[in-house]
Order: C-alpha cells, then structure tokens, then sequence
C-alpha cells in the first residue's frame, strides 16, 4: 500500500492511496498533479539516528557507536515534496542527506525488536537537511538540524512488506548521483532502532524515525534540485535557494 | 494575568484565568479543587537552555557559553502540575532542575530581542528532569531529556509585566530547599533567548522555553515530592517513583 496526503482543490486536506497512477480517496479519484502533495503525516516528534552506515562514519572520521546515535528534529523543520526550501543566510555549508523514513502507525512504548514492524506504518524517503556551521560548534544540534523546514520528507508511504530489504537508497543532485547505498547497510535495523527508541520515548502515530545517511553528503548550492529515491518507495524532489 | 488550562467534570478541556481563587472559563466559575489541572500548553516543541546560570555552570565544570546552549525535549516530556511521575528504570541518576519557562503566545521569526515580549503569554514553572547515566554518553541530549514526562510544567501560565524582574526560583525535595536563586541571574535573558531562537526556528503559540537552571541541581528518590516555586508565578508540585 502506497498512502498519500495532499490538499485538494477546495483547500480541504485528505488522506489517500496510490492506485494505477491515481489518487483514492475515500470513493473518489484524483490526478495526483492536480492536487498539492503534503508531507504525509504531520509527526509530533522526528527522531533521527546519526552514524548508522560504515562508509558515513568513515567519511565523518568518528567512531562507530555501541549503540544508536540519536539527535531530533523539531516539527518546524517539516517541509514537502516539490517545495523550494529557502535555507538560512550566511551560512558556509548546509548539507543534504538521503535517509529512508520510518513513519509510526500505532501509538507505542518499550517494544521489542521483534515486535517493532506491527507499530511501523511504512516507509518513505527523508532530506536530512544539516547546517555544518553550527552543527560543529554545538553539543544538541538543534542550529544545526532544527533549523525551518530541515525535513523535507515524503511524498508517499509505502508499507515496509512492499519494500525490498536490500532496497537502493540513492540522492541526485541536479541529475548527478551523489549518494548511492542499499537500506541493508544500516548498522542499526529499523526494529532495532523502534527497540531501543520506545525504552526511552512513547512514539506516536505519525512521528517520524530519520534512519541516518550513507556516504556521499555534500553542500547544497543556489538553485540546486535534489532528489531522494529509495527503490520501491518514492521519489522526494526539492529545490533550494540561498538568500 | 494568570492562565490555566484544566479538565472539567465532563471531562471537557478548557482554557481559563485564575481570579480571586476561583477559575474562569467564559462566564462560569470552577473551584480549582473541582477540576484536573491540565500543563498550561500543548507545545509542538520545548527549546531548553543549558548552563544558563553562573552557578550552575561552577557546579558542572564546564565553560560560560559564548551563545545560549540549546538543547531540546519531545512531546512526550509534558507532565502535569500534581500527576506522580514514574521514572526510568535501572537509572543511578535523575536529577531535578527548577526553571522558568516562557509560554509564546503568538507565531515568531526572526524576532529582535526589542521586540521579543510582544510574542510571550507569560511565565510558568518547569522541572527538566535529567537523566545523568544517559546524558554524559551522548552527543544529543535524546535518551538523557526526552524520555516520558520528563518535562512536567505550569500549573499556570502568569504574564511577563506581573513578574517581578528580580523574582525568586526556588526547588524544594521533601520541603528542604536544595535550589535557590534569582530568574535576574540568567546569564542570556528571555528576550535575548528568544532572538536567538527565532533566527533558526519559527516558535508557535503554546511552545515552551525552559531557561535553564540555577545550582543545586540533585538527583531525585523514589517517593520525592519536588516542587518548583517562582515568586509571583506558582509552584509546580510533582510525586516521584522509581520502579
């Protein structure tokens, strides 16, 4: 199951499912590119995992950690499929990142890896937007990750038995291939992340699990399009703008 | 003004002012005592501020931050004025931190520090409960401030101009005073925190800044009762268990 959210054309916001290239929802029909495609839940918290893929750790110079590496994002930072991102000013390096998203179906607390995928709603593919500024200079990267619109994810969930477990994760950045990666590489599995995650936190329906990015993380420029895609997922597609 | 958010006996939530010790929610009266004291807000986000006090910053052994040291906590951290709190188990230290939190009354970015109160509802108390075994092994503050009702806060929320700039913070555990202080002794003020927040992050309506902490920060125990008094705004009392 492919699920959707998007505003039609009377401003009223609808929840759906990809179906043969259209959008159901409840009994009617729409033309995905007449409506405006939303991100696809509207999470109550991001949790995201730094340093979950040997060749990114590599690249970063840090050691590979015993247990995950977590940071949050803020919901301010929620930003959706197609929208041009106006990034900070004055700032030297704001990178981007691939991540494959976990997004929660089922409110949950203390769950055991092996119970972990009945609470997952699906996947999706996340931007991990980083200002490397302040990420450096900060304990809690909260400047460097929290920053408005940070979090461009979407544009669909897929549910996670539709999805390979060897699943390419790729980024392009104006057509250029800059990350290139399979979600089996993760040091830390998506049921051991939820496991570990809910002995701390109650995770809600619609927060959102940022599952750490391969090697290949670079600054984004003026004017650039990225595009997230996780084979079998989705395609999540931005433009930026520096002021 | 003095706000307060609480749960009829209907079980309706509603939104009132405190007057002559009675609750006023449009034209009816509720004796406090009737009704559930609910926190004050619902914040999509709480910004918290590290090492914000001179004597706490001795107490901790770490350097006077050149910029305020952000830090964040999830939805998941409210708790109530009055709710017992069961802690993390299996933890050698919780500790308790009395702060004054500052309600935003109306959507911001990008605001000046002269400007800053025009966007404030008001003053409340927060304990940031703190949990030490996780927080001095991460980078990002996740496991060590973000778990469950880790951020019990209000009951009430009093505007800024009824607050004496010079007003007292106090913690008590058991009734003995382990925190004292001045919300004058803060090293970044409430307007200069907000400026600086809002240069990366829009703030909304109902979320929460907690400010940061004086000395005297300790570790909790089962059966504690805690509670944080800020002159002029209330005191927040909460039941502690660790299982």
């Amino acid at each position: 199951m492919k699920y959707v959210r998007f505003e039609d054309n009377s401003g009223a916001v609808q929840e759906g499912v990809i179906m043969e290239g259209e959008i159901k929802a409840g009994s009617r029909l729409y033309d995905p590119s007449d409506v405006s495609i939303l991100p696809p839940t509207r999470p109550s918290k991001i949790v995201c995992v730094g340093l979950n893929y040997q060749d990114h750790i590599e690249e970063t110079g840090r050691k590979t950690p015993e247990r995950p590496a977590l940071f949050l994002k803020t919901p301010n930072t929620v930003a959706s499929h197609e929208e041009t991102i106006t990034l900070l000013p004055g700032k030297e390096r704001i990178d981007f990142e691939a991540e494959l998203g976990v997004v929660i179906g089922k409110r949950c607390r203390n769950i055991s890896a092996g119970e972990a995928m009945q609470y997952v709603k699906g996947f999706t593919c996340v931007n991990d937007l980083s200002n490397r500024d302040d990420q450096r200079i900060e304990q809690n990267w909260v400047r460097g990750k929290s920053f408005d619109k940070a979090c461009p994810f979407g544009p669909y969930v897929v549910s996670a038995k539709d999805v390979d477990e060897h699943a390419k994760i790729t980024l392009k950045q104006n057509g250029k291939v800059m990350q290139s990666s399979s979600i089996d590489q993760m040091l830390f599995s998506v049921p051991e992340l939820i496991a570990e995650i809910t002995k701390y936190m109650t995770l809600e329906a619609g927060d959102l699990i940022a599952t750490g990015t391969p090697s290949g993380v670079g600054p984004i420029k003026d004017k650039d399009v990225i595009e997230v895609y996780i084979e079998g997922v989705c395609t999540l597609r931005n433009w930026f703008r520096i002021p």
